[in-house]
């Protein structure tokens, strides 16, 4: 709105779902800090506490940060496209940085523990939603940020790109579980069925990062709440459509 | 196609995708089998191996079934809306009793060993799912195949259905990958890291998991898959506009 003109409002419904989601992201951060500090010693990277940075850069990472990147479109939706693709990339892209800390901080601790790498399940899972996301975060900067790929390629790659970007996101969820479920039964095996507090308190967290997938899944699949074209991207992409059809003038191939 | 016409073919990538899901499926049940016959003792009811059931009934019912049952839309996409219904609810209705069978089974175990129920996160999820599941095929039963429903209401719960309907299929599978790790904790957790084949085994049934879950929502979600109404569909869907237009002339409340 550089014309002064009053910003247009968004759905009601889509800002109370944002700010839940925001809520609960950051109750995810808190109780993840407050289940290291309070019952795992803290954090800290040279150190033996260094295994506690995974959890925290992960739930930082792949998904507070993972899902804000995926709410941008709705948030800014009257914003220009090509800045809220850059933040949409940007996001990502931090969140990539941040993850990979926490890859190191387990990968790290391990060898100084002598425990073995990549035999758990929650490993498994957990490294393909990070290797996933990397590749759908080189193949998104290809396709829609650098000017080489053509409009209709760029139309065919988009379905993908949002199907797998919220598979990706779900996987990374499904990881956080499988890493607390795997924690805890290192940590607290005899006393977890007794119902201890720091059980509880990570069961709870499993259930907030349950609860913060929905809510972003439900924004983001929403018909009603996709970004609508701006006025000029709709006579743009006109342009290109008019160009592509006045190149081939049968109409196909 | 009463009239004898050809039935219209099905586009040719979702008849690939379809059966590739139905490999898979077939694949997890074999896995699971193959998991608890080889290495944990098989399965039987009124025996200390009838937590055994649990894994097996949880796989069929809450994946494989419940996966098929959102499928039936795409597979039948030409046959008469009505029994394409119908089996979908009878699917959902059979794996909800076999997941029911399947939660008896841990109950009973649970009782008969001592340990106690509802402590884990992987119960939690697990429970979540099932009881989410029931309310939503109670739901589904109440607005789609009583004729109580009025046909706007039915169109505006219709999204929040298949919403909920593909996240309470991912939280299952999430359910199972928790399941897994619980289990091969609570059994091999002294040989897990080493590699052993129980291990790898267990771990690739998660990976298959997540790749049925995948294949699946790939295929539910596809816009271009989607069941395209039949005539007679429209046709009536047209008259009740009509009719319901005709009613409240000031087309508002």
């Amino acid at each position: 709105s550089m014309d002064g003109a009053p910003p247009p409002a968004s759905p009601a419904g889509l800002s109370a779902f944002v700010a839940v989601s925001q809520l609960l992201g950051l109750t995810l951060l808190a109780t993840t800090g407050a289940w290291l500090g309070r019952y795992r010693g803290g954090v800290a990277w040279h150190s033996p506490l260094q295994f506690n940075a995974h959890p925290l850069c992960m739930v930082l990472g792949m998904v507070f940060l993972q899902g804000d990147a995926l709410l941008v479109y709705r948030v800014f939706r009257h914003e220009a496209k090509r800045s809220t693709k850059a933040l949409h990339a940007l996001l990502h892209g931090l969140a990539l940085v941040i993850a990979l800390v926490g890859i190191i901080a387990v990968f790290e601790s391990h060898r100084a523990k002598g425990i073995p790498d990549m035999y758990s399940l929650h490993s498994w899972c957990g490294m393909a939603a990070f290797v996933l996301y990397l590749l759908q975060w080189l193949l998104g900067c290809g396709f829609f940020l650098f000017p080489g790929a053509s409009f209709s390629l760029r139309g065919r790659y988009k379905p993908q790109h949002i199907f797998f970007g919220v598979a990706i996101f779900i996987l990374s969820i499904a990881s956080c579980l499988l890493g607390i479920t795997e924690m805890l039964l290192f940590k607290i095996s005899d006393s977890y069925s007794h119902f201890v507090p720091e059980g509880v308190l990570a069961n709870t967290l499993g259930v907030m990062l349950v609860a913060f997938g929905l809510v972003v899944g439900y924004v983001v699949t929403r018909e009603e709440w996709k970004r609508p074209p701006l006025a000029e991207e709709l006579a743009l992409s006109m342009d290109f459509k008019t160009l592509t059809e006045g190149e081939s003038p049968g109409g196909g191939s």
